[in-house]
């Protein structure tokens, strides 16, 4: 089967047609047929009461498997409608990592509940695993590992992977323990394929690992995944260096997911939704736009501040106001710019405090690049426009150079603020990525107001006035 | 060793003198001490003529891991600097997957070159990878995998993978073949573990296999790892089912980063770096900064145009012009958030063409709740300040009814258009991200002008004129 989703959706009306027929082989066999992600896709569409009978009358594991697959607010809408019996057998069943996800999500009294369902082993690891600070590596792993002596020989090593394996969420990586359980190294399970059955566990370890502290962010798992590329798994170790688990690279993937849609979202000037945007309640979507937007609209206010001080000069040359949006979008879209280019250089490690003057020199270059060029073709447009239509009066010329000066120095301002403030707002210990476009280009609008009448002032001195 | 980077940083003085002694022994010490991503990190900070040396002295097969894991600029500039017959020996030592991905970023005569040095066998290999189109699945394999026969058994498909799996970049999965070469299934390695040694390999296929093909772009490849998230190597196919390498999911994990940072970077108005922010030369970089910045500023001319319209009616009310840049601001950032939600949306697939009609009654009330509520504020701070300072006139109180109404019709109008464009682009076969944040805000720029006047002169009729 290769990757056509049509055809795993051509099935849909025979999915729905065994469920609202109570056809239990049939669905049987179309679970054989597909994989879990594809059925769990399926599932996805059902109506909530055909959903309930899919999940009540599938085998206990290939539900849990499918139930696994489904989004997080699908999973808690689903556990909502089943009966308290099969709800209790399904979060039994839930690998601790994936039950962890969501219980998380889910508000206390909820969780509180799904916790009091859990087999007596089950509810101690989910209990330890919550007990974990929220965005800790412990909340994202799983205590399913194998992990073996190094006193034992390969063969031996194999024949306890046979025994233990079956429950394991990955057989990749196998871990090498002392007996108190911390961690001496990590072997990847084509060392022991390769090894001879004879050989011992020691001889195969290079004692070169890279565990995680449960405690730390885990923005840090991400990273550790990207740089050391060929694992799949990582131990987890508290900070005794007791291995106290594995995160594996699925969930890492997910997770970079999620944190880019918000890092995503913060740049476009909104509140991380924390859900799909179809699936964002109206209320609560309009509350996650509204605050960004009347912060940025109460700033910008300052720009009628601004220009109020400047309502001598406009009534008497009100040439110049027609150029103050394209002179302030310039700024701000350079601003744009430069601060989008920076906070992602600060969250792929390219650029640290250290190179604050490196970007500075640079962006200040940069910025006056950008302005002379634009200004060159804002200077053209007014001495055409100018001279063909007299569209701007007799001095356009000294006009033009007025714009002309005013844009270098916007754009220049601008560049310089969005590249310099996601700097400044990491070393502050504050989140690069407040300093979105539309917060940059809200503070080149006050300002570049103050900027634009100043030059013009300044350039055309009694001319205009 | 855990994840403490100050530990490997540590080292990088002894690695330095090691080099410039040319003390062969320390420097092997080093290297059996560290993991070759660390190394590599250290690496990536000597000078020029010091990396030289490195890669040199070391055995090849370690100085081929740690060339890898370096950037492909910086390994384009090692190869530079090193003998011939060195930079031969490297690159046939080369994983095909990581030689393509060098290979196809460098300019055409260095990449004739480097295949001239390859080996009769690599450098088949490496062309008829390359000769897949940019972009494509197939770019992105490496042919090194184990395949074996339906019917043999597990023994001897261990036996076979103990005989062959050295040199193969993950023998976390085994696919199964057909006499003819054609895929039958994927089996993860813990299924031969787990499995007894008599058994066929018949029995543990389950003849459930997502297969990419090679022809097929890159994304769907991401897709793929993120859906079916157990796997952590995918099989590559051509049209004819015909297995001819994998991908691995490393790969993949940098390929997403590269993606995403492409992405944000067009949302920020700027095209694709492709290199890291310091590296990027400053002309290139310009380059890059400067084509959208001036199609936004022409664009951005029109509000000059439009506001020429209105030249009258600012010279009659002065106090008009004040709140233009607040106005078409609060446009744009409403616009922004539209649109960058927008495009993540899609990325994601959670919003496709068939639900632009559930999207336009949503961001039709989204805008006029935002509206609203931006224009309340708006109105309140006329009123007071028009009450208090006299600052707006004697009909203050209708100016903050216009500006008000403008607020709304310009906030409804920048969620619309943001959050329209982006479907309509995707539907057309283009981008979505082309309709960035700064792009949105130009168009509302210039319409909005266009809306606050007219609404201004129709509600406040000749009370100002």
């Amino acid at each position: 089967m290769s990757l056509h989703k049509p055809q795993t959706q051509l099935l849909y009306p025979e999915l729905e047609q065994a469920l609202e027929a109570g056809d239990l082989e049939a669905l049987e066999a179309l679970c054989d047929h597909l994989a879990v992600e594809d059925l769990a896709e399926l599932v996805d569409e059902l109506e909530a009461s055909l959903r309930v009978v899919f999940f009540s009358k599938i085998p206990l594991q290939t539900a849990t498997d499918i139930f696994q697959q489904l989004s997080l607010p699908t999973q808690s809408e689903v556990l909502d409608s089943l009966p308290a019996a099969r709800e209790a057998e399904i979060i039994n069943e839930m690998d601790p990592d994936d039950r962890t996800a969501l219980l998380e999500t889910l508000p206390i009294n909820d969780t509180k509940q799904l916790l009091s369902f859990l087999k007596p082993r089950e509810r101690a690891q989910a209990q330890k695993l919550l007990d974990f600070p929220e965005d800790s590596v412990g909340r994202l792993m799983t205590p399913d590992f194998l992990a073996i002596r190094q006193e034992w020989t390969v063969a031996r090593a194999m024949q306890f992977i046979r025994e233990n394996g079956e429950d394991k969420e990955t057989l990749n990586d196998i871990y090498v323990v002392d007996e108190k359980g911390r961690l001496l190294d990590d072997i990847r399970i084509r060392e022991f394929l390769l090894s001879a059955p004879e050989c011992p566990v020691e001889d195969i370890m290079d004692g070169q690992y890279t565990a995680l502290p449960a405690m730390n962010p885990q923005e840090e798992a991400i990273q550790a995944f990207k740089k050391y590329n060929t694992l799949t798994a990582l131990p987890v170790v508290d900070e005794d260096g007791l291995l106290l688990g594995i995160v594996t690279i699925d969930d890492i993937l997910l997770l970079e997911e999620k944190e880019t849609t918000e890092d995503i979202q913060k740049l476009g000037g909104v509140e991380a939704l924390d859900t799909s945007y179809l699936e964002a309640p109206y209320w609560n979507m309009l509350r996650k736009r509204v605050g960004w937007l009347t912060g940025l609209f109460i700033g910008e206010m300052f720009t009628a501040t601004a220009m109020s001080f400047y309502q001598g000069e406009i009534s008497k040359a009100v040439v110049l106001a027609l150029f103050i949006p394209l002179i302030l979008s310039s700024g701000g879209n350079s601003g744009s710019q430069a601060t989008t280019l920076m906070i992602r250089a600060i969250a792929l490690g390219e650029v640290t405090f250290a190179d604050i003057w490196r970007v500075f020199r640079r962006e200040i270059l940069m910025g006056v690049g950008l302005g002379i060029i634009l200004a060159v073709i804002g200077c053209l447009r007014i001495f055409v426009w100018g001279a063909a239509f007299h569209t701007y009066g007799p001095h356009y010329m000294i006009l033009g150079m007025a714009v002309g000066v005013a844009i270098v120095g916007v754009v220049a301002w601008g560049t310089i603020v969005g590249a310099m403030l996601p700097i400044v707002l990491r070393r502050l210990g504050l989140d690069p990525a407040t300093s979105s476009a539309p917060f940059v280009a809200t503070f080149i609008d006050v300002t570049g107001i103050v900027i634009y009448f100043n030059i013009a002032m300044f350039v055309m001195g009694g001319r205009l006035f």
